[in-house]
């Protein structure tokens, strides 16, 4: 097997724990001796041991003279656990395959550099842009301290989210559904506005076949409207965070508070921009953005998101009044209008999924 | 080469005529002596040479012995020019391969009949789903003498067609324009609204890089507010039919049709079915229906459609205001919108181009 090839098999270990490694990035590591395999591991939890650890481990006296491959840049400094880069160096660790650099700018090549300072051969940027695209989250939030913000749509081919008449079960199929529950384990937060807690009564839980991780979940309630008896209140499942302005009754707050909800009062005007500051201190990383119409909006009118997920169901609804994905005032001008790059399209079932980015911003 | 290959060929060279050989089918062919190709011909025009004959004239003596790929079942009966049957039979070609059997039922299965009668080895279904796809405007008005109807879309990923203000230049970008005007010269005629009409006074001409056949016009316009000034009018590129209702003024029928237009008066509602079956008497074997948003309403609710092309661009528009590429009142209950099959899904430039048909009715 090639370099890339081993490569791409640890991108994989690491995409398969997607979700669970906040507020650390997914890592996997492989250890190479004389063509066979010796070690292998991925990062599972904050606070447990690091790829390369587990994967040098694995492979024990192999390591002296092997090969080690790591999605991301081995740590050069102590944290929770001792620095990466003095393991390999310790073991005795001949060449170092390295993806992608450490996103921290005041860190960044510190891990290669010591590596090399060793007598270590490294080799940098192989498979580089599905490294830093599997950990974008991670990486937006290391370089902005804000939340990396996905937009969720789902809609019919014809661009409605319901019937005129409100009906909306299902536009899309089970597969694109779970895919979407999927997206809501690999994000630290989930994110609707009231009207969607009035409309829907959801519980905003990973409801997969295996399981998942909630994510909190966040409703932006300017006037507190969220009823005491709403389903993600009573399940208890996952932490509640309910953003109101700061002119918001004092009692409804309480009683929010004793229902479980943490309450978050910030300016009288619920702003995507100040949400997302407030998400970034509280080392929220990612937050996944169900809707509804007038919650897009903002976000969109305020360009803050870094990604979109469309679903898209082959099925004319039809109806000028039909509701869409994103409501609003929306842009005025073509020229305002944010262009994207498709990222990838597939067939799920019969739906279409199309992830897209704002265009020149892939990273 | 295999049957397949050969056959592939045959398709390619037939596609390659869409939209001149109106009212006839597109056809190729392609004559294989010894491993070699001896002759290859598509239909290109009515009233011309079939694909078989011209095949089998560059062909020549090599006819004899020679296997026969053709995309359409040979004819078996006199038209504008002698059965190609026949012709296959006097040249002594050995074996004759056919994608699929002539659509009409009073004479399908007749060419074969007759071939296996002369003593011709015939395989039928060689890439039949292709070939009854390529020709499916033709099949359509065979089989049920109204024309085919193929609904276009051009939004944003949010469903837009412009913004809350109007503005809608341009949504796609050039390579999906162009795209849409292959589809104009695909097709027998185009059909557009009066409200597009007045709004952008479009020529509803080809106008790609290589030429084209353009469509007859079609504007439904109830009370015949098509101004004498309007483009499509004035520039003598090809026919204007208008639909108005019987109750239209006749003043107005008179200077429209001095300015060269054809007036239809229907019933007072400007039915979708209506107006397909007034245009299937007329020998129009498809439609292009290119808007705007309540005539795809009308031919959505009437489920008066075989095809929807949709351009999806990789913006996003917002605004709940803004309009989309469907009005009209739309269906009411999840359970009365019609589900379909995504055909294709393809990438022109930036832009996304899916195809999809209403579900089990592919032919």
């Amino acid at each position: 097997m090639t370099d890339i090839e081993y490569m791409k098999l640890a991108l994989q270990m690491a995409h398969s724990t997607k979700g669970q490694t906040s507020p650390n990035p997914v890592v996997g590591a492989i250890v190479v001796k004389n063509g066979r395999v010796a070690g292998m591991g991925a990062h599972l939890k904050a606070g447990t041991e690091h790829a390369e650890v587990l994967a040098l481990n694995m492979a024990g006296s192999d390591a002296e003279g092997a090969t080690i491959y790591v999605t991301l840049e081995p740590c050069s400094h102590f944290g929770k656990t001792p620095p990466c880069a003095d393991l390999i160096i310790d073991k005795k660790v001949k060449r170092a395959v390295v993806a992608t650099l450490d996103p921290n700018p005041q860190v960044s090549g510190n891990g290669v550099r010591k590596l090399k300072k060793a007598g270590i051969e490294v080799t940098v940027g192989v498979k580089k842009e599905e490294a830093d695209w599997l950990n974008r989250h991670f990486f937006h939030y290391i370089r902005t301290g804000l939340p990396y913000v996905t937009l969720k749509s789902a809609a019919s081919i014809d661009g409605k989210t319901a019937t005129h008449t409100g009906e909306s079960q299902w536009i899309t199929g089970p597969r694109a559904r779970e895919d979407g529950h999927i997206l809501r384990h690999e994000h630290d937060a989930i994110l609707v506005g009231i009207g969607t807690v009035l409309k829907d009564n959801p519980s905003l839980t990973v409801r997969t076949s295996t399981g998942g991780i909630h994510p909190v979940r966040i409703i932006l309630d300017h006037q507190l409207r969220t009823p005491l008896t709403a389903k993600l209140l009573t399940d208890k499942q996952a932490p509640v965070w309910i953003f109101c302005s700061k002119e918001a009754d004092s009692t409804k707050i309480n009683r929010l508070e004793k229902a479980g909800a943490e309450v978050i009062s910030i300016s009288s005007k619920i702003e995507a921009g100040e949400v997302l500051q407030v998400l970034g201190k509280r080392k929220i990383q990612s937050v996944y953005v169900e809707g509804g119409a007038a919650v897009h909006g903002s976000f969109l009118e305020a360009k803050a998101f870094q990604e979109i997920v469309c679903y898209i169901a082959p099925k004319l609804i039809g109806g000028a009044d039909a509701p869409t994905v994103i409501g609003g005032t929306g842009f005025s001008s073509m020229a305002q209008v944010p262009e994207l790059d498709v990222v990838s399209l597939e067939q799920l079932e019969s739906d279409i999924k199309m992830v897209a980015v704002p265009k020149r911003s892939k990273e």
